[in-house]
């Protein structure tokens, strides 16, 4: 594969994360696919910590998906081991029995049953899986783990991505200080279901499984979900938020416990950095996109329109371009399929009123708006007039760095 | 606009269309947008001629579109006028003007109510249209109406089309000889919901409106129906079917008369000969794919995957690469929505089986694949194994030339 330049959204700098009580790191380089980097992630986690997760719905779904959807039930955790280069999707039983070798190696390593071993898996789908090579390894891991290689983690599951993604918030339980730290990546076949690309993240919260459950859904809901790069599922996605129970805090019960709100908020704005960091990293993006869609007759409503415009190519190419093409979000409303009415509908860009009542607004300039487009951060705002419905996407520009990318990426 | 290069996938030769009798062309130069070309067309259909058309399902749908839907109510028609370069979408009440004021003008140089005159627009949209430009060519247009000029009429609606787009079919009915040709444009914002791009066809069949509509819409629905460039449905897609009434053959009033079985047949054959035109000129193209999918749940089921397939942009920069990457085929299938079952999931293409029962199949050797995908048509087949719905989908590779065209289409 073919490196790809850094993204020129990519953040300045990567943040510190600070040690999480309860979480350990180390990787490895299993020599599966790639030369002279690390692949291979192992995060174990302390007895007692908790779990909950949100899966692709593709119905095409990866070996270690169906895995993970098993292990949830559960709600315990104990080691993460996620690989670049093999998505071991579509592997038929070989790809079943090279998630259950990996599991069982690593329970015995870390000491808990296979089923507390979570698994994911990046990379191409159809190819064979392995096992034998990231089983090897697990040894070494297991010697080198430590509280701080969250860098190194975060950079050993990357596949097209030309960053590394983290991020981490500081907040409170009951008045007692939490932190939530996170791990990404993704860069293409971003369009998640209800899910997302591999995302992991870590609290030392102390919450059963039920609760952080409830927690992470609405908030993957607002973050993960209303990404897109390219409008493609992936057979992979994979959100796990892992929970120490090292923090000291008052006893939790439900996810609506007052003592939760700030620590809710936090893990949806985690989450949101999190998303907009995949975006930011998306294939051969050159401008990171927010589409503000109001007035929709509901929020899904307004979710489906917003990834509409997000999706189309044809508003993605021009805003590659900086081309004002309003006409364009015009049609992708036009085709989303939700209820619009093209009087009633205002379009704005970079907060410049462009079209309102079915046309043009009289004396629009378009000079303000190519300079918005021009820049890296581009707005778009889309009232439909009718309802109380919004949503808030993001997405990226569609430039020839996707078709570099997407035209090499098994050579 | 820059000229893009013709398309590699445009046929050798246009095919010759013979008079129909009862229609008329002619073409001119507005001067609203191009210079040095037609841009106008004006076709003049006999007293007594009847239509039917489908029209997009968009719902910021341009005026033409509008005043279409009205007209076709009446079911009659005398004229038609087609501008490019300007869409007349979301152009508020000033659009609706336009096209009033274009169809009296040509109403009453054809000698016809408003309603009968048709009018279609394609090119930039939320851009107010100068009707006037058109009105003041119409007399020319009148003067130089002749039964040949297709090519020249074909020409005049392009946009970023690259080659002109017609085809022909001798038929029968109950043994007399009809004649059936259309024009279409269409390159890209190409993914018809219901309905198609712009695409006039003609007949000198003598049927009642009802009947042609009833023979249009599942000839439609085999063909423009199943076409994608872009996944982008546009606000003016419009397919208008007029017959003269001129062949002398028996009275035909319903469309289930055996005696209209192979005009249907010939119509439907047509339609997918137009459809798979557009598609050859799809922004950027280099290769014709036709995806046939098999054994899903319904025929409905069997296009939504189809489609899934044929929009995905990871699947067409693969095939843009000549990369047999059918992981991406499984990964388009999942994101469907549709039933599957991965383990009964069979993928082909070029005739050669990739995958079965939830795997890569044993000896596959990837070499004759690659060089079916080196070639300009590319076939992917793909069975579900779970019903009897099936559908083919035609789509086109994803390559720099659609970032190209896109990225500068307005300057």
């Amino acid at each position: 594969m073919a490196a790809h330049p850094r993204s020129p959204l990519a953040p300045d700098r990567l943040p510190d994360l600070p040690p999480i009580a309860g979480v350990r790191l180390a990787t490895a380089c299993s020599g599966m696919r790639y030369k002279g980097r690390d692949d291979v992630a192992l995060i174990e986690l302390a007895p007692g910590t908790t779990i909950a997760g949100v899966l692709t719905r593709s119905l095409t779904c990866s070996e270690p998906v169906e895995w993970c959807r098993a292990g949830l039930k559960g709600g315990k955790a104990r080691a993460l081991v996620v690989n670049a280069g093999n998505a071991n999707a579509f592997t038929g039983r070989a790809g079943l029995a090279a998630v259950e070798s990996t599991a069982k190696a690593a329970a015995k390593l870390v000491g808990c049953k296979p089923q507390e071993v979570f698994i994911a898996s990046t990379g191409v789908i159809g190819v064979p899986l392995q096992a034998e090579l990231i089983v090897k390894v697990l040894d070494g891991l297991k010697r080198t783990l430590t509280p701080t290689a969250w860098p190194r983690a975060a950079s050993a599951i990357m596949t097209t991505d030309t960053f590394p993604k983290l991020a981490t918030r500081r907040t409170a339980i009951a008045g007692a200080p939490v932190t939530i730290s996170g791990i990404c990546k993704g860069s293409g076949m971003i369009a998640p279901d209800m899910a997302t690309m591999l995302a992991f993240v870590f609290t030392d919260a102390k919450l059963p499984a039920g609760v952080l459950d409830a927690c992470l859904r609405p908030a993957a809901d607002k973050s993960f979900n209303c990404i897109t790069v390219d409008g493609d599922t992936s057979t992979s996605d994979t959100l796990l938020l892992a929970a120490t129970g090292q923090a000291r805090h008052a006893t939790v019960k439900s996810a609506n416990d007052p003592n939760l709100r700030l620590f809710r908020a936090a893990l949806q704005d985690l989450l949101v950095e999190m998303a907009t960091l995949v975006v930011r990293d998306g294939e051969g993006a050159q401008k990171l996109v927010t589409i503000d869609v109001s007035g929709a007759q509901s929020a899904k409503a307004a979710r489906k329109i917003g990834l509409s415009i997000g999706n189309s190519p044809l508003v993605k190419t021009a805003l590659a371009a900086g081309d004002a093409n309003w006409g364009r979000v015009v049609m992708a409303v036009g085709k989303s399929g939700e209820k619009a009415d093209r009087d009633k509908l205002v379009i704005k860009m970079g907060g410049v009123t462009i079209a309102a009542k079915g046309q043009q607004v009289d004396g629009y300039e378009e000079a303000p708006v190519a300079r918005h487009l021009a820049g890296r951060d581009v707005h778009i705002a889309v009232d439909l007039g009718i309802g109380k419905g919004t949503a808030r996407i993001w997405t990226c520009d569609l430039t020839h760095g996707y078709i570099d990318i997407n035209g090499s990426y098994r050579s």
